[in-house]
């Protein structure tokens, strides 16, 4: 048989665990949701058990600590998410699976690798991959490689102006009315006392999110300079938003700065719901 | 006489040529006015045909092409500057100096590669430089080597939220009020009527900057996570504006993600004016 490699793609709502091959494709997989850090190791294992494999990636909800010089490397840091705070996610998978290599970066940067090799971003060397889903988050790869610093970007806490008139608090914690705070999910959720998939193609609520989602990427654009905005998550399914973001955006930044085509520049996911076990396969199979 | 290395500080308003040794100590220097480009280039060349060096180092103003698979890699390209739009600066370097290695960045890079290796941010691996002088311009710089995409960073033209009550429209042709246009030295004039080393340190105009740049400090954070910002420009010579901007900056993070301590993560230049042509000298130093 050919040679198989593991992906997890582990969200804070559910996991799903995959094998395929190196280029991709899918042979398994099994998802179910994000218990306590037990239970759901305990399905992982009985997962892979079954599989000889050389290497896992591990996409994960975070903050995670993503520094190889740090004491917890691989570790879920400061998780609100009961029992996983402070888990030590690479050193369980490790301690089950000797011998095979751990990969472990953001559920973020899992996605974004997916498009960047096999999806919407292909062919592109600065990718950054924004989800607009239960929050926001963004991963950035360059040439093949994940972007960080002192630890990997937060861009859904950036600060917009508001919309003129728009008095709506905002739902981060620690912002109010950050990024995330006015146009993930659960703000469509607060603001327009329904779920977002329940809304009307035309209603308020999107010109907000497009106003507020076209700040981020003007700032994306003069920080990160990508050479694509790949957007992900369950609000973008809201395909009408990309029109709008992508006229705001170019509005934003008036001519200062070169970017491709606003079309070409601001896109949807290629890779749908699976960009992020895509990605997990093929970074690891770029990792045998 | 021991291997020598040559830099240019190429800003809108000066040149500065230096040549000196690989770490950094400066043997001769001379500085001129940003004329067109046959009488400054005439002076560059007057200057370095005295000297046998391996490698020049250019950090210019822009905006530059760095892209080293374009066919314009090297120019300066869209400044308003008469007579530099789509000049080939290291053409023409190349061409007078057969031979000797050219290399090219921008100035606020050389600038931040300086701080790096020698200055306030030596030690660190990621170091943000954010210089607010005539314009507002950053630099990044990554395990030695400058960070980039689809070009550089332009992270001086980001849209922050307005200060209560404050209705100056900021001096930006191309956003008014975004970052550069409200904190940058022209700005500081346009508001207070006067040059910024003229008011009093306890001047509302300082208030205003402080706030303005502790939002920047807070998006570069969620963004580059950077190890350390280390400020220059004429502005920043405002030493009272420190303590004010860690303080925003820390109140509007909201202890959301890890910071070092704001003490030691937004700090002014260590090298002073010598920032940008002791990097010329050690970015060349390092490619000899
Ligand atoms: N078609 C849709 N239109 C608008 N919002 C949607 C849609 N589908 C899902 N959402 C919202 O997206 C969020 C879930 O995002 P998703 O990316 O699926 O998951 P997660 O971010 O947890 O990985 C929920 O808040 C949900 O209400
Ligand atoms: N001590 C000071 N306080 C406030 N502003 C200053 C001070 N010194 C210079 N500036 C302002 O900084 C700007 C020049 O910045 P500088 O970094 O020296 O040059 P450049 O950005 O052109 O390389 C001018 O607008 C000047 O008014
Ligand atoms: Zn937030
Ligand atoms: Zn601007």
């Amino acid at each position: 048989m050919a040679t198989l490699v593991g992906g997890i793609e582990a969200g804070g709502t559910k996991f799903v665990c995959v094998v395929g091959t190196p280029d991709g494709e899918i042979k398994d997989s099994v998802r179910f949701p994000t218990e306590a850090p037990e239970q759901t190791m305990a399905n992982v294992f009985k997962f892979f058990d079954q599989y000889d494999v050389k290497v896992i990636a591990i996409g994960s909800f975070g903050p995670i600590d993503i520094n190889e010089d740090s004491a917890t490397y691989g570790y879920i840091t400061s998780t609100p998410k009961p029992g996983w705070t402070n888990f030590d996610f690479v050193g369980a998978m490790e301690k089950q699976y000797p011998g095979v290599k751990i990969l472990w970066t953001t559920d973020v940067n899992i996605a974004g690798y997916g498009e960047y090799k096999a999806g919407a971003a292909k062919g592109h060397k600065n990718v950054l991959y924004v989800t607009v889903g239960t929050g926001v988050g963004v991963g950035y790869v360059q040439d093949g490689k994940f972007f960080q610093g002192f630890s990997h970007p937060e861009g859904g806490h950036m600060l917009p102006r508001r919309y003129p008139g728009d008095e709506f608090k905002g739902v981060c914690p620690y912002h109010g009315s950050c990024i995330e705070g006015l146009t993930a999910g659960p703000a469509v959720e607060a603001r327009a006392g329904k779920k977002g998939h329940l809304l009307a193609v035309d209603d308020k609520v999107w010109d907000y999110e497009a106003f507020y989602l076209a700040q981020a990427c003007a700032t994306y654009t003069v920080t990160f300079r990508p050479d694509i905005i790949v957007f992900g998550g369950g609000v973008m399914k809201q395909e009408q938003l990309f029109d709008k973001i992508r006229k705001q955006t170019a509005e934003l930044l008036n001519g200062y700065l070169d970017t491709p085509n606003m079309e070409d520049y601001i896109v949807h996911v290629g890779l749908g719901d699976d960009a992020g076990i895509k990605g997990c396969l093929l970074w690891a199979g770029d990792n045998l």
